[in-house]
């Protein structure tokens, strides 16, 4: 559809765009639904479903560009602030359409360069915060650790993508220190 | 396509699932390509893509019911055993038809009861076997873990998928020894 020609389209779907940034910044990615954007936005859940018919797209325009707080700005002591993050992302990945779209994502990055580009991008966000998050730790003498960041990274975040995607079971607090132990020595 | 009421249809399509079968069985499903599946089965590569278009597909029915010798009957010492097993399992997920069947039996098991039950079902297997293996290591001394087996599976498994689905990079030795250490204390 072309949404340049009809100038109400494309206020509608500003609108849209502008209620599930609101709504991914206020409560997390499992907040925007169909539903909840149109009430949000204050437009016909057909009219959302008009300009994406599925939630993960909607959810990866809203998601694009967007600078979530994910792994941002580590605290010390680092490792309850390491465990708190591992919790959000487990629980943000739990929904259907969140998953749904880690998944879209990975798939269609095997085949179409520009998702690829996205996808390199999102891991290279991801690795270098909780790289950033590591060496602080390390630095305040709170971790012995020599793995390097993109190890780190598949230590950490892929058991929580496994469970929530694969297994689907929800991730303990257990798991997340079994994860945080395999990173290195913590000096507790 | 109607495959019952044309005998030849029939029998190409038996004759492309009996080579695949073969060449899963002897080369692992990196090498269940439309190229190599036709040449093995005598049969045009038009013959297997009007069959089944998308390489996905294919693996699918081929693995279906497939008894894949992963993870099965651990060796003593387990961790080298182990050690190879994850090297296997890494070096399978490369190939993109690979990655993309991981990805889209995980996505389309979010909506389809009947492929959430496969994926639950092969998730079964995997957690069983790996926790037999862990437990044979700790019936030898070789190795002090209190990790439940969907955690197991999660710490060994999930870093895998995850480099070489997301990051789609090689999985080095050095992180499969880490994924080992992390899962209790061994004696070397």
């Amino acid at each position: 559809m072309s949404y340049s020609t009809d100038p109400r389209a494309a206020r509608s779907r500003e609108a849209i765009l502008v209620a599930a940034r609101r709504l991914l910044a206020s409560e997390g990615p499992g907040a925007v639904t169909h539903q909840r954007v149109s009430q949000e936005a204050g437009v016909g859940r057909a009219t959302v479903y008009r300009h994406w018919p599925r939630s993960e797209q909607l959810l990866l325009d809203v998601m694009d560009g967007a600078d979530l707080p994910l792994f941002k700005d580590p605290e010390t002591p680092v490792r309850p602030w390491l465990h708190r993050q591992l919790r959000q992302m487990a629980d943000d990945l739990m929904p259907p359409a969140v998953a749904g779209l880690s998944l879209t994502l990975m798939q269609s990055a095997l085949w179409d360069p520009e998702i690829a580009r996205r996808r390199d991008e999102s891991n290279k966000v991801i690795r270098e915060r909780i790289h950033a998050a590591i060496r602080s730790a390390v630095a305040a003498r709170e971790l012995e650790s020599d793995a390097d960041p993109a190890d780190l990274t598949a230590m950490l975040v892929g058991p929580i993508v496994y469970r929530t995607a694969m297994q689907r079971e929800a991730v303990s607090d257990g798991l997340i220190d079994r994860l945080l132990d395999g990173v290195g020595t913590w000096r507790r």
